[in-house]
């Protein structure tokens, strides 16, 4: 009887821990989402309120980027040149408590300045952390271009 | 005497919670020089034993390597190419139980061509994991260059 209680009592935790996790996976599929539709209509500041206020971005080429205010400066100035058609796939994703590390990849078309555009490619990693309210946001987040 | 005995319990869990954040610090500084090491007198295989067997890097301008002999083809391929002098400077790092994330920044030289070297500088995001026995390996690394 008491084997039997216990082997409840592990089936019944090991479903809640299986629960929080697909949870956190669906929890962040929305805000990536979310974030794929506000840079799709050019909305940077919409994007910049996907990162918690103290969040980190690491873009090639650029020095390190901190705080949501620039961070919404540096989406900007990728709407402004014209980037378009943000897709972000998640490939991995490792939850641990209040934090989440993710693997996934990108694509975009920006214009190729002779009145085309062209496709590009790359990978990321993000680091997630819930906000106050359990609310997932960016808070490391680094990528680069495929070959 | 109760408030004094929870007092001073709450001095000690406080410090051996920051006990055990300093040893991860000073542990991975000293995998990130024994890294450094490796690779600044040209050994790839000792560069690649640092990270987990099922580590993934992602380097700019590559697609995704997973695993060590794919790992030390990619740093034996920067050995080849005449890089040196790789120097890892860690900026934040932050550690939840089996994993600790840094950001961390890079410099190195390279030939440029034309007989002389040229400095390159980067930055990186390594999500460091224990292996069976509690050391330290990376386990996801990612960077890409300053401007």
């Amino acid at each position: 009887m008491k084997l039997l209680v216990e082997s409840i009592l592990i089936l019944v935790a090991t479903s809640l821990v299986t629960l929080a996790q697909a949870d956190v996976h669906s929890e962040i599929a929305k805000r990536t989402s979310s974030f794929e539709a506000a840079f799709n209509r050019g909305d940077a500041a919409a994007v910049a309120a996907h990162y918690l206020p103290d969040a980190t971005v690491l873009a090639p080429g650029a020095t390190r980027i901190d705080g949501r205010a620039e961070i919404q400066n540096l989406w900007q100035s990728y709407v402004e040149a014209g980037v378009k058609d943000l897709q972000l796939t998640t490939v991995d994703l490792e939850n641990h408590g209040e934090t989440a590390n993710e693997i996934g990849t990108y694509s975009l078309s920006a214009p190729d300045g002779n009145g085309s555009r062209v496709q590009s490619s790359g990978k990321y990693v993000i680091i997630w952390k819930t906000d106050d309210i359990g609310v997932w946001h960016l808070y490391w987040d680094i990528w680069n271009d495929m070959p």
